[in-house]
């Protein structure tokens, strides 16, 4: 099924609650939360305590994507801040099924993320252990990136990838998504759709409405 | 001249352009934002979005404290940000001069931090440089944790250290302090004071007047 | 041909010439000895002075598991402490040629491992310049772990890449594998077979009968 | 169409700007520099100063080879260093794409480097903005080494990838080629020929016009 | 008061039972041992599974000097293998305090180690928090080297830090330390004195009995 | 005694070998020579094969400068290019008694750099053991920089400790120094001067010529 996944990097924190609210109660049921860690992307976002006062505004499906180099040591204090879904990057996980046992046995479900250039076969004998993959559209680190063109590809080819084993795994994407190029990534095989300014930037209750009229379509 | 640096780590994130309304009004002139990298300390707090929402809201001095190491690589990033004083740590500086030199070029006020069990002679030759130093007297990467005892004792002797050198530079503390400790550190020659959990936990207006009624008899 | 490799990281470290005295006696021709670096996975294990003082003690085929990741640096000193296999894993060399060239000149065979999620076509231009592969069944870092099932498939689709090269290479198998599952592997197309706890033991010269009775009948 | 690529790592530094002139009038149009940084590869060799210094002297095309694993914050050095064409490891680029994107905002063209042992998909998302590949037939870090046989076969099963997408990229070589050997790169696919000592060993203007000659033919 | 304790780096890992009980027997009631970890110091020695298979055998107190560059994440795996002194380096330990304070959390001694080089003041304040400091008078990773003669200053400056403070430390020497040269660092207000080959070469109940001679002369 | 060393960064590399020339006909018998790693300083400048090439024209004493953070493993290779004096930051060596102890087994002299606000006791209890120390004046990592001034007195208090230990080493100053304040770093202690664009800018001879008359006057 078809679901909005607002991401808080574009939202107001200095009214954060306010903003979150906003989305939940327009019908959004997941909530991207990106963290970066200054290393594995050249920029720093929101941690912890952002996580953990969000948390216990809304019931939201907190879906945090890691964008950091360190993530082993770091999957306990995430679920204990009210993560429902923990992202790491394939790029940086050489134990990526000790990580994936690790983020399933504290509770949450499981999500591979693969940077624009990174392929596909790095999933080839872990597809099966995961709730989630997220095909990254722009490189992590920042908002309000175009998406690239060459991810329609990738999209179709994981989708198939999964079908080809009889895999139904949600196939999430984050990156220059909007109202006009969202039914390409939907068509292509995405089903998980981050939307950042597209969502925050402007009306948030008719952006998220606008979105999901068209992931209701799909 | 003593001042209250309230420090964000405690505030409520989903409300924090509230929380800050509340101790800007209360007096306060300095927010302390505390920066994690969850390599040079085991969390992860906030950044740069989180420092831009609220800059849109203050006029606060925003005295933000870098515990990453690498943080020759944003000094310009945080400047933008809004950053008016910028705190480096010694231990992850090796070119600590160039660093300080940086932080000036782009327009802000130079601090040095010093984890609870580095030597003062880090600072030997880069003090007359310097806006601020600040003393960590708990170990940073956490909120809640209990000051220090020796760092008593550590800031008498920078404040000797500098009255030896003719030289009135603010000495900031961060770490466990209250109500009832806060002038053991001001009687040791601090001037510039963090405070989190005593701040934001409980009568937010109400802490930030009793903190400064002691600032100002000290 | 098919070999065990009793693995010495379940032994007793206060009689370890001992046990490897029985497991030599007992017909196992290899020995398998897990070096660690508590950066590379999360554990220490044994090093150099342990390798030297059984090495005097016993005729074994040393077979060395480097889970660290500088190995280059090591090639020489771990020859001549006696290996005579030395296996580096490629999710850390990023110059694989040259390590696996520095191993055969150092007078060892080589050997690549690959984690349960490294992709096979890691191999692909280096297949040809290997004595052997060692397939982890387990994640590295620790003994007495249930073998990843997806294994098996990695293990088949190994072995028809050999083939499709009209190569004839040993695939070593380490991580989980019991009296009760050895036959998998086998048939999947393993014939190095590692093996810890489930030979260490209990009665040590029977696990190695046991073992070796099913190895001789694949 | 084919070019040689006379590599300074082989001229002599202290008259550079003689050997340099030497290649250029000759005929040859691209000059390799290979940057070192002692991290990536074992070896130190060249830097900015230089690049610059000959920059003054020569119009040839400055084919900028970084072996080095930090990349993304020189590029804008390189760019004013005077290099055109300018090439990163995929080993060492997590965020490939972003880089080679400011490679070319940069103003140079944008290649990706592959180790003898890096497999080609890799590039699988990458190919169709890249202005050319260059694949390592010896482990780079060092000149004066023997070609690696099994570079044939990737050259040409990255040609006949390029071939199938309908691109035709340059497939740069560099390690170990001679006149005796330079045929059969030409034929597997290569068409930007990298040569060190075959060029500056001996009679620099012969060397230039024998391979001119051979590549003339190809 | 002053002890011996037997290095077991230097012991024979084939029958290290054996010698632990020889060294036990013969009166020390320390044993020493050095976990290496390939890139603090470049050598492996031993990891925990060989302390806990000490641990069942013997009563004596294990002083586990760990020269690893990332001791926080092992502290708790150390205290469960049978530690009871832990001992740090201080170069690799920014966040000291907070060491120290989880190495006595985890039920053991705590001790700081200082390389032949690093200076005295990095103790300055942390030395009231200390059971013991560690003085290598070689440089960690091999035994079998010469004591350095510098650090018979240093021993002397240490113990009078100590007086100064009213402070009665332990302060244990660490290589090249010999029956012929022990009484100098007794002189020099060393206590606990690490032996290698000088008590595991040879009679070790001999040796043992003869270092203890000296020592309860001092 | 006093010494020039011309530092070859300020030197034209596509005719480095004439510069050189100049130097040394006029007189200077020192050549300063920094290695960069891009790592620990952040450019690239030259490097083994660069010192190699100069090595065969000229009997100056080559005095190369690491700046690069991993020392150790190029001892040798530096050794083997040319190098007489070798100069290593202690801010990178935890190590540094036995970094120094391989620089002299290498046949070189051995050097300490500090950067400008690392404090000197770093060197206290390896002074004995050196050659030289080189204070930097300005931060390491790029030519035309001003002269720090700070380093007077830490020049002042270094020949300070020296004489208080009955030690005469060398002490070389690197950064921002011109024939104008040449005499104020002799008179602070200094005694070999480090100077690049003051030397290689203009008339080599003549400026090489001014210096030495100062330095013999000092």
């Amino acid at each position: 099924m078809n679901k909005l996944a607002p991401s808080i990097l574009s939202a107001d924190f200095a009214a954060l609650g306010e903003d979150v609210r906003k989305v939940e109660e327009a019908g959004a049921e997941y909530l991207h939360i990106d963290v970066m860690d200054g290393h594995f992307v050249p920029n720093y976002s929101l941690g912890i305590p952002v996580i953990e006062s969000i948390r216990r505004k809304s019931v939201m499906v907190f879906d945090v994507h890691l964008m950091i180099d360190n993530p082993d040591q770091y999957i306990k204090a995430f679920a204990e801040a009210g993560a429902d879904i923990l992202t790491v990057h394939a790029e940086v996980c050489p134990h990526l099924n000790r990580t994936i046992a690790a983020i399933k046995e504290n509770g949450m479900k499981a999500c591979v993320a693969l940077n624009p250039t990174t392929p596909l076969n790095v999933l080839d004998y872990v597809l099966e252990d995961l709730d989630m993959v997220l095909l990254m559209t722009i490189n992590p680190g920042f908002g309000g990136q175009k998406y690239i063109e060459s991810s329609t590809r990738k999209i179709q080819e994981l989708r198939k990838m999964m079908e080809a084993r009889g895999l139904e795994i949600d196939i999430e994407v984050d990156g220059g998504i909007k109202l006009n190029n969202v039914k390409t990534v939907l068509d292509a095989g995405a089903n998980i759709i981050v939307a950042g300014s597209a969502v925050f930037g402007g009306d948030i209750e008719k952006n998220v409405t606008d979105f999901m009229k068209i992931l209701g379509e799909a």
